[in-house]
């Protein structure tokens, strides 16, 4: 597991102070090339590759009512993906991310949370190793998104059931939910957290759901060990890399989260996680679509980190 | 004077909603597309041209000790601006904007308005064609930014005239103030709102200054007779725009705010102007940096309003 590279953090501040701006100026964008020159262990960072994974998923809880979109949906967006045509297509392409859609066996959903575990062990293992598999040998910044028709849902009691809370803090909308539909998403989350007691990170995963979640658990997991910097998406990415704190509380020190959502969960996460968002545009959409925007962020945040002049260079006294 | 177009924004609205995504989920992102529709007058808006342009001035008020840096480093930035070290060519370069420098004849400052006008308003009138002839026929939208040693004091006194509130409301650290000189910007803050009763916009540029906030204002003027958006950047810049609403209280509704500034009197200014940042990033720089910045979120926008598939073109029920 590669470590935060403390001295060349340093050393790039020490950079930062020597360039034409007063001392901070830039903010968050010091704040951020800093952490990618600890993760890529180098006082001048760069971005290279910049790889997205969209990671989706079908999940047996969808019976339940607790989506607008039926279940097909999710197979169709993937095709999207593929063809180009989806939200996160055009952000990409501004922002000069690499985007791969990987469905995660979306003929087969998991099981229904209220009647049983949603996988077993072996399936979530499964599905971590094929979203650590998925990462490019060459990526210099992982994007993380996901598509799965009720996997907002699933995110509610993975981050209720990780973090504590009922199914009131943790539930809203998603993508758009009637009354009835909300009402169905409190129940079924209700009787979830009853029904399961997990205490470990792949038990969570396998008694809720879903494979798209494991696999992102997965991808920041190898991510980790490579010391490849992440950027994690709204509510429900976020609610899955979150469950990884149940093993480890530190498991989420190289991520980034790129958005806050307007899903109204995603702030209650991002307390709980600590993680300050770097942009807030009122997005609910996922895909990845709110952190491939912020790679535009670190893309500038490391163009003035590697080419502005210093005060010497620039001959300012 | 171009008029924001309501039909066309209302296409952009009802194309937007048959996109392959749920309806309002890119939140900003449609506010931002419908916005440029309106003033572009096509439901299909576009970003081909974005032009930067920074205004630079210096001030007879640095004499009384407001800043830390001396008025020599206006035109060394000036220079650096050309010479593409600064951390404005960077951001510019990575979303995609055309910048130039305009030094607003800077080896003459303007007076020291503690003792009397900065300017005449022959010089006002010169600074706003100035700056309103810099535009390019070609530009879909601007950016503006500045740069001026001691300019945040001329912000902080413009807001105070404009919006009213003691020098204590609006004066800031800036590019980074001692006490001493926190103490002395308030001082001048104080005594020039004694000195200064203007009631227009032209007067108001006259009693405080400077050339480079007369140009941001005569490009904004002219800028809203093309029917042309304008980003505004940080606390400088969005109070010389406040000054444009002492005539009339409309000027800036073809203008965005591109993030909210660390400097505390841009929150006060984004609020009694009522128009949300797109970005907040604790930047305190200037110079167009964070409007520029801001760029990358409206390419984003325009992108997915032209770009998505609609469900009917990807066969999404």
């Amino acid at each position: 597991m590669r470590s935060f590279d403390h001295e060349a953090a340093a050393a790039a501040r020490e950079r930062q102070n020597s360039l034409t701006k007063p001392p901070g100026s830039l903010g968050r964008l010091e704040e951020l090339a800093q952490f990618m020159a600890g993760w890529q262990r180098t006082p001048r960072p760069h971005l290279g590759r910049v790889q997205g994974l969209i990671f989706a998923g079908n999940h047996g809880i969808v019976a339940q009512g607790v989506n607008p979109f039926p279940a097909e949906v999710t197979g169709q967006m993937v095709e999207n993906f593929r063809s180009g045509g989806a939200a996160i297509n055009q952000i990409c392409h501004v922002t000069g991310v690499d985007l791969s859609a990987v469905p995660m066996d979306i003929d087969h959903p998991t099981g229904d949370f209220t009647q049983g575990p949603a996988m077993t062990l072996e399936e979530v293992d499964r599905a971590m190793a094929e979203g650590a598999a998925a990462i490019a040998d060459d990526a210099d910044l992982l994007v993380l998104g996901e598509m799965g028709i009720g996997n907002s849902t699933v995110a509610s009691i993975l981050a209720a059931s990780t973090l504590g809370g009922r199914a009131e803090d943790w539930v809203g909308p998603g993508t758009g939910a009637t009354d009835d539909i909300l009402a169905s998403k409190l129940r079924v989350v209700t009787e979830g957290l009853t029904l399961h007691s997990p205490a470990t990170t792949r038990e969570t995963l396998a008694a809720f759901g879903g494979r798209e979640q494991a696999a992102i658990c997965g991808a920041i997991l190898r991510a980790r060990e490579l010391g490849l910097p992440v950027i994690l998406d709204g509510f429900i990415c976020t609610a899955a890399a979150a469950v990884l704190t149940r093993d480890d509380p530190d498991a989420l020190a190289h991520c980034l989260i790129g958005h806050e959502s307007a899903e109204p969960g995603h702030r209650r996460l991002i307390a709980a996680l600590n993680i300050r968002p770097i942009l807030s545009l009122d997005m609910r959409l996922g895909e990845g679509s709110g952190a491939a925007l912020a790679v535009a962020v670190l893309r500038a945040a490391l163009a003035c980190h590697d080419g502005m002049a210093t005060f010497a260079e620039a001959g300012i006294a």
